[in-house]
């Protein structure tokens, strides 16, 4: 065990042993329990011996797509068992930071939004403005009119105080702009996660921290990001679920935000999963940065008899 | 003249004596001869100056989005002066690169570009093959089957062995999930210029360094730049035009572009115009990295009595 991470798959004991260390697990979802909209075998199964052994699970995602609700409809469409309750995505991470943390007064605490629907329902769900986002009238080309109306400010919303971007499909020049313009103006920059891929049919895709590049590109500014490894997302997790960390193991696909974000927490145990994005050869040989307490091919292996 | 910088603005003498060292004049065009659609006052008059003194012009600009061809009219229709010999963009920079340097066999050197149609016009000058740009077909949204079909191959072109990104307005998640999976492939990775930010309406809009940032994000790679301030440029100016580099100044609004493209150039002058993205802060005062040999507030102090 030359590398500091114990290899669990195919080793009965040495995997009781690890579930025994916990109480509670935080689970990153793609790449973990599915890829897209694929999910993995024996991940209903897996979770469900957990909750057997009295193991209470948290579903921590990065993902800014989808809210809460939104999140457990993907839990039900492939009949993984699962509480609106248990899941903590980046987009409410966000929310949460900026009513809570942020309290910017009204009505200057208006976000204009680089993301899509979920990010404005978490939004929503903690009463903050938002504009951008979904806003179709936004989903289309810039014309000349467009160039005059940010430069004059005449299309800009006075009130916008905070930019906060997320993965957005429809990412656009028009919304860049407009984006760009609100952070020359002064603007705070959010990021929900800037994860700059986003694992889907077993290969990877562009992430959040693609999609709000050119923002970044064109202002010269780093936004802060609310998803692991960002420990304000970590603190938001501990102060609504009251866990215990040395009894708390970070189970994740990625090195970088899911491993590290564990370990930056302070949490009792980290457990790598190869059916994502990291592969053993990022974290195995020393000399690694970030290395899991352990590791498996695939999170079914910790059912596995 | 503590900065090293000499301020030419209101001296006649002093301008005399700068132009009189130099038979070629290389411009940069956005925020020196103009802004966006607007031209600058005296811009044409300053250049017929020039010229009735025996000098050489040439128009070399990042700006991707534009053919050769095409930026004459733009020449045309603010009523500048301008043969289409004159002009160097780096769009023709980026297709003489793949031409004449790269000289990948064909089928093989088929471009997928990130970009519109100057880019196009100019790989067709050369002859190189190329797919994406102003593709209809791509202005969409990213469906189900895109995922799949991206994933297994089958919507890449199998002789795409170069993506190219320039400033590219129709920028959409389509667009870059393809070139994403081209370099992924392993296709090289070329970009026409950087520059973040694209000076406009008097204010700042996102450049080709950040509708390009996506894929640089996604990829974890760094493109080539074939525009200022990369030699690859130069050289092929030097080549195509056989200056005197000793004898030739270099015009642009920006330090870490235009200024920079100069000095490492070994050109004899470089002159800094204050229209644009620079500004006096950032070279004045000594320990700055970039500072032009000269400045002026504006082009057309070049033509003062």
């Amino acid at each position: 065990m030359s590398s500091g991470s114990q290899y669990l798959t195919g080793d009965p004991s040495a995997i009781a042993e690890f579930i025994e260390k916990f109480d509670t697990f935080l689970f990153d979802c793609d790449g973990v329990l599915w890829s897209g909209s694929q999910s993995f075998e024996g991940t209903a199964e897996t979770l469900e011996m957990l909750r057997n052994k009295g193991k209470r699970l948290v579903f921590v995602s990065n993902n800014s797509t989808k809210s809460r609700e939104e999140y457990k409809k993907k839990f039900d469409s492939m009949n993984i068992n699962c509480n609106v309750e248990e899941i903590f995505g980046s987009s409410y991470s966000a929310a949460i930071y900026i009513s809570r943390k942020l309290r910017l007064s009204p009505p200057k605490n208006k976000v204009y939004v680089l993301g899509v629907a979920g990010i404005e329902t978490e939004l929503d769900s903690e009463s903050i403005p938002h504009v951008g986002g979904t806003d179709e009238s936004l989903r289309r080309e810039m014309t000349g009119d467009d160039y005059e109306k940010i430069a004059s400010g005449e299309m800009l919303d006075p009130d916008v105080g905070i930019v906060l971007t997320g993965l957005d499909f429809h990412v656009n020049y028009l919304k860049i702009s407009l984006g760009m313009a609100y952070l020359r103006r002064g603007a705070m920059f959010l990021a929900t996660n800037i994860d700059t891929t986003l694992p889907s049919n077993k290969t990877l895709f562009p992430g959040a921290g693609a999609t709000s590049a050119p923002l970044i590109a064109a202002s010269g500014k780093e936004p802060l990001a609310l998803g692991k490894p960002s420990q304000a997302m970590m603190d938001a997790i501990e102060g609504k679920f009251k866990l215990d960390r040395k009894r708390t193991c970070m189970v994740g696909d990625r090195l970088n935000t899911d491993i590290q974000f564990g370990i930056e927490g302070g949490l009792g145990g980290t457990l790598l999963v190869l059916t994502g994005v990291s592969t053993k050869e990022d974290f195995l040989g020393g000399g690694k940065e970030v290395v899991p307490m352990a590791y498996v091919d695939k999170l079914a292996d910790l059912a596995s008899k």
